[in-house]
């Protein structure tokens, strides 16, 4: 399969590009092609503005997600989007690698995602969540962060942490599509021995072995949902579910 | 008092700078002092980088929060970083306003919040949530986003909006320490005529009045987690707090 890794860290030695290189070896052991946008080293632009966009559906009022659709129409995005559009196109899996950085991807990051996961492609009026324009892919989110792993729990302190990466879970990925693997998380990172920073190595390379036994997991499907997208009541659901089966 | 409002649009004529002017006019009228940080008219760099330090507290290895730290004592923060930090400490009431791009922050603001809410000021070991640096000042989240208002909501497709705002609302505002208000947000805003626009200001205006009388939203407090942060059983958390309030 081709992987993609987008790699966002400010320090090539750090533990977290330690991470993304196990990943690229592993794959690559396996016979797999492997892309890495390490958007540092890219010196990627993160700013979602005019300056993306070559012409302009409205040149007087700038609606971003409708520029992103002309464009990509017109042939006419910024080259370093659309040059990350097509490694998204071509590979299976996309791994998101990353610190926490506020319970979220750094800025640089998230940048990817605001400019690349363009309207029309990605995703587009209903063709959201399992109609989205990524169906048929898999992401997964690799990350580090500082806190303990007893910080993060219905009773703990910050709750859940697939509650805190909900927009990147559900609200990104799943939201285009993708069908989303759980995250793999190496906690307490700055904190932690070299024996322990092994272990999350080992762990790291025991789930990419796994990656295609790996339940997903669960997001809305469209199925549920009606044309102004309000939930269908059950009898509804149900009803059209068999007649579509016996059609 | 002070209001500081954090703007971030791509477009100076959206109906998301027409809210930021709204509260200017009428945090003014009522006799406060506002500042605005227009992040893309400031072109505000939002990469965490080696650059955003004067000096280093370790050259050879970056790790940014522990930098963050050492150059603000240091006096040698990158001068951008260093004014929003001042105008973060001046203000009474924090007012992050932004159009939702992919249920969180346009990267753009997102590196508002990674390079500016410094670790040593905003947050630090264990001062977080109620503890936090920033406690004592409010803030809020003002935002305008395409979908509408029942695509929110706990059997809505995309679940609750304060799920998906939970790692701005939770997991950076009040971890510094901030009394959050509840979010405003405009739905549907790109496709709403005029009349609904309107009404959306309206709206936001009796809000903003209403500001001193809203209660906060209700976080974690460090009074229910023990030393490593693991919730106390509730037997000690009474007991504490009998032993207090009896001193």
């Amino acid at each position: 399969m081709n992987v993609l890794i987008v790699h966002a860290h400010n320090e090539p030695e750090s533990f977290n590009a330690a991470l993304k290189d196990t990943a690229v070896a592993e794959f690559e052991r396996g016979g797999h092609d492997v892309m890495v946008s390490d958007l540092y080293a890219m010196d990627w632009n993160p700013v979602a503005s005019a300056a993306d966009f070559g012409s302009r559906a409205n040149p007087d009022y700038l609606v971003y997600a409708l520029e992103q659709r002309h464009n990509h129409e017109a042939g006419t995005l910024a080259p370093d989007i659309a040059r990350e559009i097509e490694k998204v196109q071509w590979c299976d899996l996309l791994i998101l690698n990353f610190p926490i950085y506020w319970f979220s991807a750094p800025a640089i990051l998230k940048g990817w995602i605001d400019r690349v996961m363009i309207s029309g492609v990605f995703y587009g009026g209903k063709r959201i969540y399992d109609r989205g324009g990524m169906r048929g892919k898999r992401a997964m989110v690799t990350c580090t962060l500082g806190g303990r792993e007893h910080m993060f729990g219905p009773e703990a302190i910050h709750g859940e942490i697939e509650t805190m990466l909900r927009p990147l879970l559900r609200g990104s990925l799943a939201y285009c599509g993708f069908g989303v693997l759980p995250p793999f998380i190496g906690y307490h990172v700055p904190y932690v021995d070299q024996q322990a920073r092994e272990q999350i190595l080992v762990d790291y390379r025991e789930r990419l072995n796994l990656i295609d036994r790996l339940p997903l997991l669960d997001f809305p499907s469209l199925d549920n949902f009606d044309d102004t997208l309000r939930p269908k009541r059950t009898g509804e659901s149900i009803s059209s579910d068999t007649l579509s089966h016996a059609s």
